[in-house]
């Protein structure tokens, strides 16, 4: 991935809201789209909407034609750029199944949060305060240059940051490889983030993984997961 | 405390930097407030700054001469509210020393945060995710009502929100009683915060407090403190 060029082959790890999102966005903008999965067939036959109300997989497909579904490997394997759209618990699985030679050298966006479903609502966090879900792929992963962004608010927001106040609002990107963080950053500009603060290194996603459970907080007070954070200064 | 009351007895517990910017805000918007301390001939007998440089308490009281000093316990007697400006890792014992009976049926504005600095910076949180320093006071002071609100920002930002985009941001309280909530918001507003988003219960105080982490990143990142959360919508 070098600067300057226009669109790029990214795989999107992940078909649920958060993959279905970012893939329908990066193919929109031109970008060459495959959509990584555990086993495609599988992927295909599912009739029901997911546990948070995406549509199956096969059903947003026929909406999105220039997106390909592929396996894990398969898709990191193509790629330029790798976008890590599973949730928590299963993405450093998904990960390795995507294989090590087939990250290595390259960006990975990672969106996950190590949000822990076990004891109902509201969600806990797997890993914290001490330590965090990107540093943990980023340690797992030392040849891939790991960016942490856009786990702070909802898929819609992520990919469409105009529908809330125009855009007037803050993303952060975390992650050790600095050339990294711009290459993300100039992609979330493209998504229309107009704001976008370099933490740091990639401890720093120890912050924006502790936000969840204020954003979850405020989707309940508010009544809507249509918000963003803006860092006023 | 009711509504309509223009002035009332405020008691703050603790000298540090947020005491001191807390009572005297409290002060200059015309409460009679009194600063409440473990012993008030050590807290006139300091001659250095504390370790976040604040000035020694007898240099800061000679600025504002309308400010009392007292022990915890008076202090939290004679008041209606009480704000506990305390460092985290003492407020329960702060608390106690206050005295439960002096506490009981007021409101307890809590800013403090359960920073861990044990181990350098930046700190980590000795209470989170599943519990939180705001619930462990209200379980402590079942009688007291409890607010958390203002630990999300620098204590200039707390007393002088509009020094921050004339107040263009947001502030929370979190709390279970409702009235105890408006009561406090009604202050934050005399403060000039502009826009409270009352969470919820004092579970809330949960999210607010796991803020710290990206607070404190941020403050590395924008090379100043004099920043505050906007929750866009």
């Amino acid at each position: 991935m070098s600067e300057g060029d226009s669109t790029m082959k990214i795989a999107v790890l992940g078909t649920g809201t958060v993959g279905q999102a970012v893939a329908g966005k990066l193919a929109e903008l031109g970008h060459e789209v495959t959509v990584g999965t555990r086993d495609v067939e599988s992927t295909l036959a599912r009739t029901e909407p997911d546990g948070y109300g995406s549509p199956p997989y096969a059903v947003w497909a026929r909406a999105h034609p220039a997106v390909g579904l592929a396996s894990f490997a398969q898709a990191a394997a193509a790629a330029e750029l790798v976008v890590n759209a599973t949730a928590g618990g299963v993405a450093i699985e998904v990960l390795h199944a995507a294989g090590a030679d087939n990250l290595a050298g390259k960006v990975l966006i990672d969106i996950a949060n190590p949000l822990d479903h076990s004891q109902g609502m509201p969600p806990t966090l797997f890993v914290k305060d001490t330590d965090s879900l990107g540093e943990r792929i980023q340690r797992e992963f030392p040849g891939t240059r790991v960016v942490k962004t856009l786990n702070i608010v909802n898929a819609n927001v992520m990919v469409n940051p105009r529908q809330v106040a125009d855009g007037d609002h803050t993303m952060f990107v975390s992650g050790n490889d600095t050339e990294a963080k711009r290459a993300v950053t100039g992609l979330l500009e493209s998504f229309g983030h107009t704001d976008v603060i370099d933490l740091g290194d990639i401890s720093t996603a120890r912050g924006t993984e502790m936000m969840l459970p204020i954003w979850v907080r405020l989707w309940d007070a508010l009544g809507t997961p249509m918000f963003a954070f803006k860092i006023v200064r």
